[in-house]
């Protein structure tokens, strides 16, 4: 599971000016995965090759174009960044079910636009002057009938098209899968992150203190991970006993004391693709109880269930469901109050998503977080005859394979000191 | 006209540990302006207000429901920030022609969002939980068949909703000038703050120096509105003689010389509201050609024209023409390369959009604001046997009334060195 916590790059370098002590101990063997570096980013005939199947399925599916603004979808198919800024000239990527390219540019941002670092075979500028409609433009220049239109662009794109008699439809599930469906290349990206961010978790948990602060954690890996040069997506989560009750964390500047989880949800980027990775751990030398330990296990027998769900074919609720039952035998189960997980890669949460209601099948070569957990607040606790309230969650992202999931962290945890 | 150059708040105070000598120049009578932070922030009535007009568009359209998601029209309707983080789980505002308001939330957000400061009379809170399709829950609870949807909200909403059988229509006209149309709260709002940015850019101009560079004035500005207390929404661009060809500017490091225009296109946030203010100056000693000068005056000019013009029910092309009219008849017009102005409120860039193209009609109350200019690059220069590119723009927010425009910055700019 993963929330965006903004951290710009910038401001890493002011918070710290120098390493910190957790930092330095935590660092040692990751100095060995600096070959996370030699990672090649995606090359230009896979962008190419991402084009012409997008234009097979366009003509499969009888639709003129698909049609998106600066989001995942044209970093994936055209290598133009979702951090471009909008505004509220249109400017839109274009792709033909013939195989060419048209960008419709407002006029007036030619040149922000020419900056951009973007892969086609050849293109086709149609450019808009202020004095001019944008769809009337478009419509005008390329004759389009009925188009597909990404799910982050804005409405006011769909009723500008749709106004000038466009038939506007939204992406298909085929075209979706197409990024849902990971190449070799993009796996060895989404590998190389995902083992490093498990690493770095490891390190971390050698090194963890009673006593220290949530902050110090925090900052710890924000700087390790700059260090190794993955620093510019690096957003986390991390909190101490009762304070995990809420999946999504809130609360700042505990102190840990001894007996209580460390529940750290993590990651950054490599290459535009995402790492997600949640452990629950405590420091070497700190012990909870008994049950918290067994919930420990149950939260990851849940997840062994539904890895081996993981395979092609398998329909997404069921797999939801594979872990979900582990954990209501054990009569917890008003406590997994969110889904299994999502797909992972150039979003942090995309498709396809591991719930109750999607009925959609996995398929080979989909990546997707494998994330139970089990969250007790303070007041349900007491309820229940227990002492404080807590949180365990444990995630791995997971490729589809035909004989289950494989995860993408290198090894899955074994317990809470050994994450 | 305004780009949004993102600068977080934090940083500011690493940026600038101490002021700067031009900070500290020009702050002088600014110190006096602290009346800006006795402007009152929208109340609870008038939130309701908001949301009593809406309901009654809607009754007049025949339409269910208005929906969005957090945005400018959440912030105007319900006080619930635009900066709200969206994610792939929809959060949906949404106001009944009945005046009253739901708001549609996933189980597993409800902590972040019932921290919202927000204002409703009373709403319903629809849960969809991650077994459950939120369209399907919404639908089933309010029996929605026609809706209107936010123009930034994403396409997703609207095939999601279409999916399950509803219309969803555009906001209409009469819709988009509510927040249009500003209230008396609003104009004090608006002018306190458009009023601020113009007196700080004009105690910079008594304090710019040549040899001074770009960012040292950036910085100086930024410190001015943080000191003033309204620094979270500051940007800016600053560009010297031949960058300001660029309306949008680029370009960074250069030192101001001798016989070149400042152009200073700034502004930043009070209670959500922006300012936003151009003006070309120059240092108390330097000069420019005669040419220059009379290019800065044909801007100004130019205008003029328009701001006479700025009356209810007058034409948005109209009023764009009449200040190209004027650069068109000094030979200028291919310079003047984007359209006049743009509504200004919640949105740096909203409606009503003063183009070669908008039909609308301009309406009491409405802020919007004109800003001509003329932008010759190096290369055009040449052609024209001039020594070097330029960039004028004057910009001033103006309020729409029934005798033509008053600008919302107490003052225009009388010459470069009276801003």
């Amino acid at each position: 599971m993963a929330i965006n916590i903004f951290m710009p790059k910038t401001l890493h370098a002011f918070l710290r000016p120098t390493s910190t002590s957790l930092q330095k101990c935590a660092w040692k063997s990751l100095e060995t995965h600096t070959s996370l570096l030699d990672v090649e980013p995606i090359g230009r005939d896979e962008f190419l090759e991402r084009q012409r199947r997008l234009a097979s399925e366009l003509e499969k599916a009888d639709v003129d174009a698909f049609i998106a603004e600066p989001s995942a979808s044209t970093a994936y198919f055209a290598n133009i960044s979702s951090s471009y800024e909008l505004s509220e000239r249109p400017f839109l990527v274009i792709l033909d079910r013939n195989g060419s390219a048209s960008l419709l540019v407002p006029r007036f941002e030619t040149g922000r636009i020419g900056g951009l670092d973007m892969v086609f075979e050849g293109k086709r500028i149609i450019e808009w002057r202020e004095e001019e409609s944008a769809y009337e433009v478009l419509v005008g220049r390329a004759g389009y009938r009925k188009v597909m239109l990404d799910e982050h662009a804005r409405f006011m794109i769909a009723s500008g098209l749709k106004e000038r008699g466009v038939e506007v439809l939204p992406a298909s599930q085929a075209i979706q899968s197409l990024r849902a469906v990971k190449s070799e290349s993009e796996l060895d990206i989404l590998r190389g992150i995902n083992e490093f961010t498990v690493e770095l978790v490891r390190n971390l948990q050698k090194c963890i203190r009673v006593g220290m602060s949530q902050e110090t954690i925090v900052e710890a890996a924000s700087g390790l991970f700059t260090q190794a040069g993955v620093g510019s997506g690096f957003w986390s989560i991390v909190l101490f006993g009762e304070q995990a009750a809420n999946p999504h964390g809130g609360g700042k500047g505990r102190i840990l004391r001894d007996g209580e989880f460390v529940l750290v949800d993590i990651g950054t980027s490599l290459h535009s693709y995402g790492s997600d990775v949640t452990r629950t751990i405590l420091p070497p030398k700190s012990k909870v109880s008994r049950e918290l330990m067994d919930i420990w296990h149950l939260v990851h027998d849940a997840q062994t269930a539904a890895i081996e769900r993981m395979n092609i074919n398998e329909t997404c609720s069921v797999v939801d469901g594979a872990a979900r039952d582990v954990i209501r035998e054990k009569g917890y189960g008003e406590f997994f109050t969110h889904r299994l997980g999502h797909g992972l890669g150039l979003e942090m949460h995309e498709h396809p998503y591991l719930n109750g209601v999607n009925g959609e099948k996995l398929k080979m070569g989909e990546v997707v977080t494998n994330e139970p957990g089990i969250y007790v607040t303070s007041v349900q606790a007491e309820k229940l005859g227990k002492q404080a309230g807590f949180g365990v969650r444990i995630e791995d992202a997971v490729l589809v394979t035909e004989n289950g999931g494989v995860v993408m962290t290198g090894s899955r945890a074994i317990s809470p000191y050994e994450p």
